[in-house]
């Protein structure tokens, strides 16, 4: 926060003195972007500037190559919105603003770097691991909680509070990850959530240990490590090849948001006469037959009451949206954005934002949280194949409609349209996108109940999610603790399903984090995932190799990844007992391979005529 | 049939000669199509022939205006496909089809009549009646068995055999039909199914008295009332204004069609090693990770081992359904087709037929039965709004997942996914479609359940499920008897839903046909569907009025339909108990409206700021 009065005197003088009189006092409190940098594309940025009444000042700058296009007022003189121009001439350094209001002058600072930042490209080469810092391990118990914080306390016995995990947790457990496979990490949301405790759904004081409520955008959460801890695990990251994807919130913030409790205008948030909670309704936004209304109640609803819901056409919270998309990817050196609720947001807005993006950094990946498990209904909201009036730019999105066919289908007996059918029927529909490769697939996150316990603790059935989730096609995503099979429902709330990963405090009384710690089962759950995603690391035909699905029967769900080099072949026997599949009916992908490598075992396979899988059971099988 | 031989004596001798010499006979048993015309877009019409070792003759024509443009020989000796044009000049007439061979020479008779049908528009304007004819009403005894068929037994008392049903009954009911509001009729196939009994999936001996198994394309079976009934239905319809839609196989013909029993050539239907059933899967051919075996599997595979299957790529067997259809377009006055098993059919075969039928009848209606309860998966067969590589051309299709979501939906409590959510989550996906408005929507039909069953026989259900067809966007049909509330599920097998229509046999105790041989329900159900029909005959609103449907809510589903002159509110309560419905929400389509008419009690509403709505009740509203 930056503070500037015309000399102390008089500072004291005024704080007894009509706020009127003070037109001559300049206070500046915030300018964000906080610092920007020389060779962006776009060679503009739109400054806000807040402090008391500065929209009564005017501004201007001296340094080459930067100019001030345009200032705009807004309702609140607590606001000044600067354009700047930056040619491309115009070198890094630190540049003077000077607001003047009368005969008062006050000059800030503002850095502009140079843009070095080039994302590594995550795709369906890449394993990504979403994760909760708060609930993975906690490396630094100095940030657990700070006093002038409006949720003053960590606690670990209360499952709705934070419980004190942190960048420094994860930097520990890098080793870990990389021996499981994981080449990419996703935490859910890092901005600062400094708001108190909410009441949630059911009736819990909760807190915001999940990071989806944003309080101020242009600062990371002291107690995740603030902006430096994130900088520092955007170098581990990156010294070991690895990748990092930041979770973006567009749609809502916090009621405790600095700019909701001072809001620049009316229209800078959705208002309605009395709460109005979004239909969460999705259909339509596409529907040809759908209402103006329910589009509004759809993207206008708030998602809970305090959650103000963003209005992105307003072009300068727009802009500043889209600027501190650019800025993060810039400043922490990210690979990738998730996008959080992307359904409730403007499509025009997200559009215009994925596109700045992709214009600075071509080979960012972008993919949404589309919740909408029916693929012709998600594909409106991801790049796709269908006419729709208008195209969302989307290159991928979160494939809710495979997580579900999955999750459904292994809870099922093999049926017409049921069991693994589930998921040969999800895949069918690929038509729908414009690219499937950049679907980002999963079996479960941080909003569903954990995979295990939706199989009924089937370890078979994990084994074969597993195999599926590392060969089918797209960007395959894990949530924190599935390799170590951690389980739970979200009954009686989202917290059980969000518990610590044990071995990341101290206090943990087993570290999963280590063979030791682990339980048989739970080793054999590790090796699994780490044989089989570090197959996959070195395997391009899992990448970018094309997919061949069967139709599925008795059973069995055949399906080929293969390119000009190699040829995998997933069989899934989904039947209760072993069972023999002929092979004849795959010709058209088994010509000239007579024998094959088990990669999960390492066994050789003599013949292919006819294989023998025990129940419930997925081979992969290299073919020779 | 026709056969000529060059006298009788030296024919007579032929019977106890080798077949190999006796290559001076011409015998012509059939020339089909039996009878073409001038005047058609196309100038082309390709005749087969077929007669024993006809392929060895030669053939000319000597009439003014036609002439043979090329003969073909196909394997099989006793065809010759002989391709006449016909120009602009030619006039109608009988003209001579010289056969030769060696000395013999035979004159065959071929009409050429001048084409005069245009059809009339089938649109979503009509109400549609699908019957089954041999299980409608009794017109005609004399034709209901035949001693020199394959079946020879009509028995009302054998479910699966005949019961005598025929265009003569359906004549003798069209006042009834009038009456209710139907302006088209639908029957299952006319087309003559001379086939024995054949043992169905339960076991069961049954005869084809369905009509799908077709034995001679161009013979109206006999036992409906052959060429000539159908003629007379056909010019009985359109005296009332009335329109017909016949039903066309393209995709298997019946293991006794005389094609099958003496094929042209070994790729004319599709052969397998041994017996290959439909995969039925249609998402292989869609699927871009689909698989060419499994699209062989769905569109080459048969329906069942009693129904060849098609090979649609032969061009001539294609050029024969294709003429075949035109035929019976202008032979009979068609004003539509509905086209069975469509998905299983060639795609590109399809396309051809539906464009050349389209080119000479312009208005004409198609539909195809294309059974994908999934609106993605559907789209790929009918005009649609995805980029597929091939384009199907189909303009409308019987609108399967509109039918599933109103059957489960009123099977089931309000729910997110569940009840009357299904309906409008089914028509959300309305994007999918090129026109759909051309979707022919309905409740039941002769292979399903029948819908008073599959909703308990819950009248307030059937009116609400009958008023939603009645008013939603589509082409809506009926199945006979749902108007008496006629049910039955599919269990033992299909005949349970084709059960004769009570009153249409002069043995029969009731007669449904009349309001005195009704229950006081069933006349309550038929009144109910006459005073809907009829309103929506005159309403424009509802033909080619749009749909605005809104996202239900506590169990409310509110669509309107309107245009310029007339807005209808259609506000259903599908709770189990009475409830007020504030209207507030639906303002973008009732502003300017302070009062309605509920068209199906004349009752006048003075205000619609709230409406109380009875339980499971569906309200149909001329706003005012």
């Amino acid at each position: 926060m930056m503070k500037v009065t015309k000399c102390l005197m008089i500072s004291l003088l005024m704080a007894f003195v009509n706020a009127a009189s003070l037109a001559h006092t300049i206070e500046i409190q915030r300018i964000h972007p906080s610092n920007w940098w020389v060779g962006m594309k776009n060679p503009n940025v739109q400054l806000l500037v807040y402090g008391k009444n500065i929209s009564k000042a005017g501004v201007s700058v001296s340094y080459p190559g930067v100019r001030i296009l345009k200032t705009h007022k807004v309702e609140n003189p607590n606001y000044l919105f600067v354009d700047l121009g930056i040619s491309k001439t115009a070198k890094a350094g630190t540049l003077s603003l000077v607001f003047t209001n009368g005969d008062t002058k006050t000059t800030q600072k503002y850095v502009l770097g140079t843009k070095r930042h080039i994302p590594v490209t995550v795709n369906s080469s890449d394993f990504v691991y979403l994760l909760m810092p708060d609930r993975f391990a906690n490396g630094d118990e100095s940030n657990d909680q700070f006093a002038d914080m409006l949720d003053t306390k960590a606690d670990k016995s209360v499952p709705y509070f934070r419980h004190g995990g942190d960048f420094q947790g994860i930097i520990n457990h890098l080793d870990y990850l990389q021996e499981l496979g994981v080449t990419t990490l996703w935490n859910t949301p890092v901005i600062e959530n400094n708001t108190g405790l909410k009441k949630e759904l059911h009736g819990n004081l909760q807190a915001a240990y999940h990071g989806y409520h944003f309080s101020d955008h242009y600062k990371i959460d002291r107690r995740l490590g603030g902006n430096a801890g994130y900088k520092q695990l955007s170098a581990a990251l990156h010294q070991r090849g690895m990748k990092l994807i930041q979770d973006a919130v567009y749609n809502h913030v916090s009621e405790d948001h600095w700019m909701f409790v001072d809001p620049p205008a009316k229209d800078w948030f959705n208002r309605w006469p009395s709460y109005t909670g979004s239909t969460h309704k999705e259909q339509a936004i596409a529907d040809p037959n759908g209402s103006e209304s329910d589009r509004k109640y759809l993207t206008d609803g708030w998602f809970t009451p305090f959650l103000p819901d963003v209005n992105q056409r307003n072009p300068f919270f727009a802009t500043y949206l889209i600027q501190h998309a650019l800025w993060c990817t810039e400043e922490f050196g990210l690979d990738g954005w998730r996008i959080d609720t992307y359904k409730y947001n403007d499509m025009p807005f997200m559009n215009r934002c994925n596109q700045a993006l992709m214009d600075e950094y071509p080979n960012l990946l972008i993919f949404g949280e589309t919740w909408v498990t029916n693929p012709a209904s998600l594909s409106y909201f991801v790049r796709n194949n269908v006419k729709f009036p208008l195209q969302c730019n989307q290159p991928g999105t979160c494939d809710f409609p495979s997580f579900q066919a999955i999750n459904d289908g292994l809870r099922e007996s093999f049926g017409w349209d049921t069991g693994i059918n589930r998921v040969y029927q999800a895949l069918s529909q690929d038509f729908l996108y414009h690219d499937p490769t950049k679907m980002v697939t999963f079996l479960e996150n941080h909003d569903t109940d954990r995979f295990f316990s939706v199989i009924g603790e089937d370890f078979n059935k994990y084994k074969l999610g597993v195999a599926w989730l590392l060969t089918t096609r797209g960007i395959p995503h894990f949530y924190y603790g599935t390799e170590v099979l951690m389980k739970n429902v979200k009954n009686p709330t989202d917290a059980e399903v969000r518990k610590d990963f044990m071995g990341g405090w101290k206090s943990d009384k087993e570290n999963k984090f280590t063979a030791a710690g682990r339980t048989a089962r739970e080793n054999e759950a590790f090796e699994f995932v780490k044989k089989l995603a570090n197959y996959r690391k070195n395997t391009p035909a899992l990448h970018s190799g094309k997919l061949m699905q069967f139709v599925p029967q008795n059973g069995f769900y055949v399906y080929f990844r293969y390119n000009a080099q190699k040829t995998i072949m997933v069989v899934m026997n989904t039947n209760a007992e072993a069972a023999t599949l002929e092979t004849a009916r795959f010709a058209e992908r088994m010509a000239g391979f007579t024998a094959a490598k088990n990669v999960l075992t390492d066994e050789s396979l003599p013949s292919l005529t006819t294989l023998r899988i025990p129940a419930m059971t997925a081979w992969v099988l290299e073919l020779k």
